[in-house]
Formats: structure tokens, sequence, C-alpha cells
């Protein structure tokens, strides 16, 4: 019996380490973007049957683990509220840093509302830079203006 | 006697409501991106003397004020842990959700190490967009590999 | 000089007390929900010129305060995470009991996403029964299919 | 042995996606509505004993798991006091942002006192809308007042 | 401008320091418990206008706030969750102690459901006893049960 | 090998639902209060000898299940410090908005000192009542003064 | 107006400061220990008349001041969970550390039960010593056991 | 495979509820205080061969368990920041309530610094007393004064 | 009146600001490291009687604040038990990642005992390095063993 | 199936206890520092394949964990936000009471920006004293200044 998603999450690492695979290429297979497929493996996001079917042969999962893959899962991934890990910091010191600056920006064009974590999307690249090699990231998301009703 | 930067950066807010200004406006007098000097202007950056004068100009500062722009501020920018503003809030939610798949996939192009919150800069632009427009974001940290010695 | 929202909150409770005004007459002046304009009045909603002009009558209140209520806010309206008070956390106490069952519910009827919070809407009004009067409650909010990408 | 109702609502979910049950359906069996029904399952409510021994028949349940489901349970269906999980943030986010406003709004109509969550019903439905289906939520509550004595 | 209910608690505090009143003493003037009295003084419960007018009288109050005093109160009488203060954290030990007894116990007797802390008493009276007095407490509360639908 | 009282405790519990027990009638064996008697088989007491043994045999426990039941026990039965089970957080409500309340009448009464929760006792009866019954509960605690010295 | 206890302990600490004043003489001049007389002027203790009177000459208080001491105040002296002071940690840390030796040896000794903070004295002595001088503090709580019943 | 201190810790908990133990005897067989024995087989201290291999027959343990012993723990014997326990509690109230007491009376002997918890001890005694028997404790701790440089 | 140390360090550091001062020279002046010197300066030191009157010249404080800069202060110059300020989060980062990497290092060296942070001090340079300058930082604090009894 | 890097963080403890190595000798063996060759066995670094090796043969692990161990590892090794442990602790401590001298000197030296705990070595050396040997430790870490754009 399989506990929960997590378990699932668990199963795909373990497996991702013994064979060697990397998230790149199982993006390629799904036929999405390596943002979404790592997220959905890691138990952010949710498959349909085929992608489950896809990442169950690759993970060597089990049909139960397979169905899991399909279920709406509880979200987020971090074990405490400020991330101890320091790549995954530097993302909330940026939110720290910089989020009433972006809140400012924002609502200096858009008006009062939000931008969108759900019409999300999230591409993350190499940029080469002779003084060191950047990390670009781009996040498109969709401005939800405060409705008045 | 202002007691700390917080105070300069309440003078600027409260200057900027009466006054009407545009963090954009207070960029281009400063020739620098609007996503830093609003940072600054929100206490989290420094200016050198000559930004901090023009700034003192536009938000009617006292030379005290002024003063305090150019000393390194104690950063942090937000009231809790988590914050409680939507906007914000949907930021942190981004970290939330995708931080480990982040982290796997910087991991996976870089080997270990972080993306730069210091060396960095951030880009907010308005994409335009028939099924509603989008906050388009492009972020770029200089990749750091852990030193082994 | 006013320092920011929170104090135009103060300013209108406090004129509120003193002039014996109700939340439901504000809102008919205005033209809005009672729901929207209460929540404005409490410093979590933005107003537009006319409707400030107008709560600015209504509250005896400054130019200034008058400029802040045009502001988009830092939301959040609640003191702790966890409510004290036995109105508000009885809410809470909704959320966190039927949690699970809300999300379960809403995933079964429509996939994975979310109940915006934003494009949203609530109407409380009274529901008169002989074994004593309820509150009754609607909430409306567009549904939010994740994206795939 | 069975160490407590959490392993009994492990039990109910690992068997709901083995066997692709829907909760509209195990509610209709009940006969009463999804909503109450899925908060049971979810170990919040507590089963009379017919209606665990229907539980038990649908997930396939032990004889001692089914003596839990007529226990009442220790309450509380999120992991953490902010939750991480975007849909129920969603509602979370709603107590804080109106939580002061369906304060103000429910004693300015019916004085000091509670929306009960003890006698309270929730109805959650899809409300179709050609900009985009939403949620249609309907709570009702029985307004409680303070006792003066 | 009194900003607040808590301003008014402590003008209440201060004064009856300064003239050396009793809350028994207070409570016998409103014509109520010596509990609810003190928990409205203390900024807990609402008065009506007569009541208002009396405590005003006795604590030298102005005519703010005294209309303070009959608006509903963001009620939670503690600086932090875990009080410090000894008296009332051998309050919070007993919950936190006995509190899987009392549910047991009640749930024994009445079924699924709650006490409720609003159709609630509370009775604090000196019990003589040789080998030192006692503080006996009656508390008494509606049960109200889950309500199913 | 049993790890700590907390394996006991779970012990009581399955072996009470598999067994049909109820709690008053195990005190009544022990000839002891249901509320004492509670709270030593949910943990947080300490059994003699003969009590334990007697334990013992109504819930099927070994010997050195046994042993551990004469034990002190580390105390403290809720998981969070802010109680989620809304029966038990109504009793923490009561400690929130009463706790100044309570503190200022038995200060008012006995001057400086707490009422004891170790020379305690509680008794919970079913209070009839035509609106609905009451849970009535009284509480009695040594009252400490504190020592001067 | 002095608005709480908090102001008094202020005024206290800060007349020391300016008249030099040592903790030992004050305690002298009450006629009471050092350790209980600096808890009382630091806002933990309740002073009689005749001590109040005292203190009140020794720190140049009003008699509004002097009426405060003599109000039993809201205890506890830190203001974060944790104390970050060193000195006050290192206290702590030995209730982190042997808190649970403690703990066994007392139970060890006297059965279930508490050691008294309230009928308590604390005594703190330098103790010389060639490989340098020590801290010597002798603890005296009274052992209550837990009352069956 | 032992996998850390904590699981020595329960194996000698567990051994000494089997075989019926005192820390007393264990104390004076390994020749050291009952303070320090104590603290050491709950996890606290580091044994050194000898004593390891006395404690080890004492309590059963294998060679493995007993190469445990000899290596420094990773302290703090407590679940949570705030003991629930009350008897650990009362010790944590002391640190609250007079800790800023302690604080003033040792600076006021011995001027900036602190008492070692590490050069530091700690004696348990039981003190006969007409009124009830008290816990008698004696701290004794190395004052270190802060290094000026 | 002055009411607490963290009024002085306000004092200083606006005067810092106004005068233009240096770290680096007012611990010239007082004949002690700039590290030692700047951490009294931030209230986390005692001075004595000629370095207070020293630094009282150096930053126009007055004969009150001079008083109060040779009394042991509460010590703990971060408002939040996780710092965010990236600087200081940087050196919190340090302790996280290699917290128990010094631990394992010290003892193996040392033994069971501790690094002191009280007969301790710190040396910050700048290390020119073609690569980039580097912080340069030495530690010394005294090793203490834990006291066997 | 190994389940994460924690589980071969707990074999290569484990080992190291039965095996009685020391982390001096590992990090000779594996040519790197002794302070980042224990932080990689504790789970904080990522082994390149040789290195893995080497560390699977002195420690006897699997292929399996071999594996893990050339995996970038989630950061954090510590259980709680705020140390426990007395040697950790200090370190947590020097933090807290010097962090904002840290910050003040080496903006004083450099500028605004931070010192990298990425780009980072230490080294920890006995340091012979007289008085007592002392715990010598060398920080060094890259300044990286705040990029302007």
């Amino acid at each position: 019996m399989i506990t929960g998603r997590d378990e699932v999450t668990t199963m795909i690492l373990s497996a991702k380490v013994r064979k060697g695979l990397r998230w790149a290429d199982v993006a390629s297979r799904i036929g999405l973007s390596k943002e979404w497929t790592t997220a959905g493996c890691l138990g952010q996001m949710t498959f349909d049957k085929a992608q489950a079917q896809l990442i169950g042969e690759l993970f060597d999962l089990s049909d139960e683990a397979i169905a899991w893959l399909q279920i709406v899962p509880y979200k987020g991934s971090l074990p405490t509220a400020v991330p101890t890990d320091p790549l995954i910091y530097r993302w909330y010191e940026i939110v720290n840093i910089y989020g009433t600056t972006i809140k400012e920006l924002i609502h200096e064009e858009f008006g009062d509302g939000i931008m969108s974590a759900i019409d999300f999307s999230m591409d993350i690249q190499r940029e080469e830079d002779p003084k060191g090699d950047r990390v670009h990231v781009v996040l498109s998301g969709k401005f939800l203006p405060y409705k008045k009703y």
C-alpha cells in the first residue's frame, strides 16, 4: 500500500540516482518543459494518464504509483517556512529583499492585483558570460486584477 | 534626530504619495534601472553621494536623511517570514512549490553551487497578451560554484 | 506626515465610532457591495479618485489621507498567523478542518488548479431561521487551472 | 493494531486511488452531502455504525478500521498553521485579507457573537461562466450571541 | 483621537489603580457577574449604552472612550500564544495536560461536538479549606453537536 | 521493546476501540474519578502497582507496558502549542479571552500567587437544560501565595 | 497617566543608572533578600504599601507609580521564548540539557509532582575559588505531589 | 545498525523500566554524581571507555551501543523550545520570571560575563520540612568575564 | 529620561551618520580592537568609565547616556532568530551548513566541551586576492571541557 | 532502496562509530581539508566519482549509497532554527551578538555587499595557550559587491 504522493516522489528520486537519469531527458520524453516536468516528478503537479505511464516506465514505478501521479497532490516542496538550503534560500532572499519593490513596480504598471502563480511558466537557462556564467530565468505570470463588486 | 533608515523610507513613501511621483521617473533621473532604484528607495540598497542628493531633491529630504541613504542598511523588506500580501505571497509560493525543481535544474546544468542574489539583476515588464496581459520577469544571477579546499 | 495606510485605517475606524456610521450606508454611497467597501476602508483594497473623495467626506479625512486611499496597500488584516478573535478564528477553523475536503472536491470537479482569491466576491446575509438566525455567506471565485508548459 | 484515525484516513485515500472512487459517489451511497462525507473520510467527522459499515465496504476496510470511524477524531487536517498548498492557501488568504471585514459586517448585522463552525454546513458547486467557470460556495452557520451573565 | 479599544482598556486599568476600585464593586454597579464585567473592562466584551455610561463614570472616561466600549472589540487578551504569566500559564497547562482527557469525556457523554465558549459562563469563588484555601471555578458551556448535512 | 509511554497510550486507545470500553467504567474499576483515570490512561498521570495491574487487564497489556504505567511520564497531551481540535481549542480560547480576567479576579480575592494545576481536581458533568444541555465543569485548585524571602 | 507596570520598571532602571544605586542596598532597605527585591523592582513581584513607599523614595517615583507597585503584575521578564542574552541563555541551556535529568531525579526521590516556582526562594553568592571564582546558587522549592482524586 | 545516540537513550530507558534500576544506584556504580550520570544516560554527556562498559552491563547494551556512549552527542533533551512537562516548565518559568534578576545580581557582583554551563555542577537533594519537604538544588558555575581585546 | 541602552545605541548610530565617523577611528581612540569597540557601541559590551567618557565626546552623548554605557546591557543584536540581512544571513548559513562539521572536528581534537564565546576574540581583515578580495576572519575562543562531577 | 542523502549520512556516522575512524584521516585519504571532507560526509557537500568511491570503501557503503554521495544534497545540518547543542549554539550566539558588528566592519572596509559562504573556506586548529588551549578558526570568504544595474 502506497500511503501518499511523497512516497512516489521518493521512489522517483531513488530510481533517478540508481539509473542516472537527467530531468531534461525525462521532459523531452513527456513533451513538456523541463521545469513543469521536474515539478511534477517532485510531487507538485498532476500528470495525465499517458504522461504518468511514461514516467512510470522511466522510473520503474508500480501501477499503484502510476495511479498516484494522476491525483492532485498536496503541494509545497520545502521542509521549513524559511528554506535552509543555500540555493533555495537565495530565492527566498530575493523575495525578502525585493518583495516590496516587485509589489510597487507591478502595481505602478498594472494597478491593484497579482501576478498569477498558477497561469504561470518558468524557464531556466545557462547564460554564458566571460566573467562567469549566469543563471538566466524568465518568469511569466498572467496579471489578475482585483475584482470590484 | 533620525533614528534609522526605516524612517527615511517612510519619508520617501509619504512624499511619493503627496507629490504623486512614479518609480520609473525616479529611476530615469538616477540613471539606473527602476528595479534597483525602487529597492534603494525602499531601504534595501545604498546610494552614492550624487544619487542620494538627487533622491533628496525629488522627495524633499533633509541633509540628515540624505546622509542615511549612503549608509548600508539592515536589509529585509517584509514584516513576517511568510508574507501576508497576496502579490508578494505568490512569489513566496513560487519558491515553495518550485524550490526543489529550481534546485534540481540548476544543479543538473551547473553542478553544486548557487545562483547569486548579490551579483544579480531583475527586469519586470508588461507582456501584452490577448488572453490578458502578463507580468514578464527576467532574473539573472551569476552562478557561484562551491569551493573545494 | 501620514506614515502609511494603517494610519488612515485607524482614522476611519476612529471617525466611524465618533460619528456612528454603518458600513452598509458607506457602501451604498460608494455604489459597491458592503463587503468590498468595508475591506477597502479597513486597508485591504484600493479606491479610485472619486471613491476616495467620498470616503474622505464621510470620515472627515485630510487630502493626504485621501491620497493614501488610492495607493495599493500592503495587505493582510490580522495581527497573528492564527487569529485570536473568536469570530475570525471560526473561519480559520473551517479552513483547518475542511481544508483537505475543499481541496478534494474542487479537484474532483475541476481538476488541478485553484479558486481565485482575486477574481473573487463574497456576500454575507442574515438568513432567518426559527431555530436561531444564520449567517449565510456566498463565496464566488474563478477557477484557475494550472498551466502546463 | 491500528494506532489512530490517521492510519484509517491513509487507508481510505490509498484505496480511493487504487479503486478510482469519487467522493460524490461515496456521499450518495451514505445519503449525506459530499462535503460532510468527504470531511468524514478525511478524518474530521464521526460516522454512525451503518455509515461506517458502508464506508468500510467501499474502501475495503477491516473491522478494526470500521470501529475507528465511529470514534470522535482529533481534528485538524493541515500539516502547518499556514497551509502551503495553493488551493487551501487561497482560503487562508481570504480569512487573512477579509477577516476584519467579515467581523465588522457580522457584528453590524447581528451584534457581538460568532458564526458557528459546528452548527454549520457548506456547499461547493461549479458555476458556469462564459469568462471561465467559477467555484461557488455557500457557507451557512448559526449565529451564536455572546451570553451576558 | 482614540485609536482603538486597547487604549480604552489602558485608561480603565490606569484609573483603577489611581482610584483604588475593585472589579467586584464595578460589577455590582453594572448588575452583571464580576467575571463578565471584568472581561468587558479588559476589552473582551461589548457593553450596551447604559452600561458603558456607568463604566465611563466610574473610570472617568471621555465620551469618545464610552463610544468605543459599545463597539465589538478584536478579542484576545494575551500577548503571546503560550502565556508567560504563571497564573495564566497554569490554566494553559490544564488545557495542555488534560486537553485530550476533556475531549474524551465530553465525547463519551455527548457524542461529537463542542462545549461552547460563547454561550458560556464562568464563576470564580474562594473555597475555604483548612489545608489552604482553594480557587473554585465553575464553567458552564452549552453543548453544540456537529451538524450532519 | 517498548520505547516509551506514548506507545502504551496508543495500545490503550487501540484496545479501547477494539473492545468498546468506556472511560467511566474503567474509572469505577480503579476507584478514582473518571477525569484522573482518563488522564492517566492518556499518558499524563502515574499509576501505582495495583492500578496499573487493573489497567493492564482491562486493555490486554503486556507486563512491560504495565511497568511503564508506573513510571512518571513526560507530560503534555497536545501536538501543537495552539490546539487545532475544535473542542480543545474552545478551552484554549477561554484562556485567551478570559486569561487576564481570571488573573484579575483571583488576585483581587487572594493577592499575588497562583491556582495550582497540581493540587487540582476537575469534574465534568452533563447539566440538563431545556434550551440544550450544557457541559458543567468544576475546577478546584489550591491557592498558592508567592513566598516573600 | 502611567499605562502599566512596564513603565514603572523603566523608571526604576533609569533612576538606578542616574543615581548609581545597588540592588543589594535597596534590598537591605526593604528588609528582604536581594533576589526577591530585585525581581520586584523589575516588575515580577508585588510590594506592600510600606515597601512600595520605600522603593518610591529610593527611585524618586510619583504616587501613581507607587500605586502600580502594589498591583500584581503580568509576569514574564524576557522578550523572547528563547533568551538571546548570553548570561540568561546559559540558564535556559541548563534547563534544555539537564531538563530530563532533573525530572528523573526529582521523581526518583519524591514520586510524581513538581518543584514549586511559587513557594520558592533563590540565593546567589560568590564562591571564591583559586581556579576562578564561581557563581553559587541555591534554589529551594516546595515539592508538590500530584493530587489523585 | 544503530542510527544515533537517541536510539541508545531509548534502549537505556526501556531497560531501566524492565529491570527496575534506580539512577542513584547507577551513579554509585560509575563513581560519579547522580546528576552527571543521569544526564549521560539520557544522551547529554560523554562516557569514557570504562564507564561506558559499566553502563552497558547494567542496561544490557550491545557493543555498538557501548561505542555510541563514548561519542560526543548532539545535545538538547527537550522536544520543544518551551517545555510542556509541568516539572520542567517550572524551571523554565524560573528562568522567565527571574532571568533579568539573575542577570542584574550576577553583574552587580562580578561585572560583565556569564556563569558557565560547562564548568558547572548541580546537586539535587530532599530538604525535610515540616510544612512539606522541599527540593533543594545547588548550582555552581564558574564565572567567565567577557574578554576585552 | 533615557529608557534603556537601545536608545543610546540609536543616538550613537545617528551621530555617526551626522558626523561621518569611522569605527576604526573610534577604536583607535579607545585603544581596543575595532571589533570589540564596535560591538560596545552597538550595545553588546560594557565600557569602563574612561572609555564611556571618550565615546560620549566622540558621539556628543549626555551624561545620562554615558552612564548607560557602563551598565551591562541585555545582549542580542538581531531583530529575528533567523536574520534577514544578507550579510548576516551568510554567517547564519555557515553555522547551519557547517554546524555539525565544526562540532565533529572540535570534539575530535579536544573531546567534549565548547569553544567559548566569552573568552573570545575576533579579527576581520581585507585579504587581497587577484580573483577578488576576500574577507579574512580569525576567531579565537578558549576551549572549555565539560566538567565531570 | 535508499530514500535520500540523510540515510547515507546515518550510514557513515554509524560506520564511523563501529570502525573508530577519524575525520582527519578520512580527509587525508581524500586529499582535501578535514573541514570540507567532514561537511561532505555529513551530507552538506557533493563528492566526485573518485572521492565517493573512496568514502564508500572507508565506510563500507553500497553502490547505491556511493551514487547518492555524487548528487547535490538538500543542505542544512541542524534540526532547529536556533541550535540546542551548546557547542553549535556558541557559534549562533557569536552571530547574534556580533552580527551587526560584523556587518558594520565589512561594509566600512568593502562597501555594500556580502562575504560569500560559497566561495568560502574554513580552517580549525588547536592553539596552545598556557591559560588553556584555544580553538583557532580562520574563515575566508570572497567579498561580493552588490551589483548596480
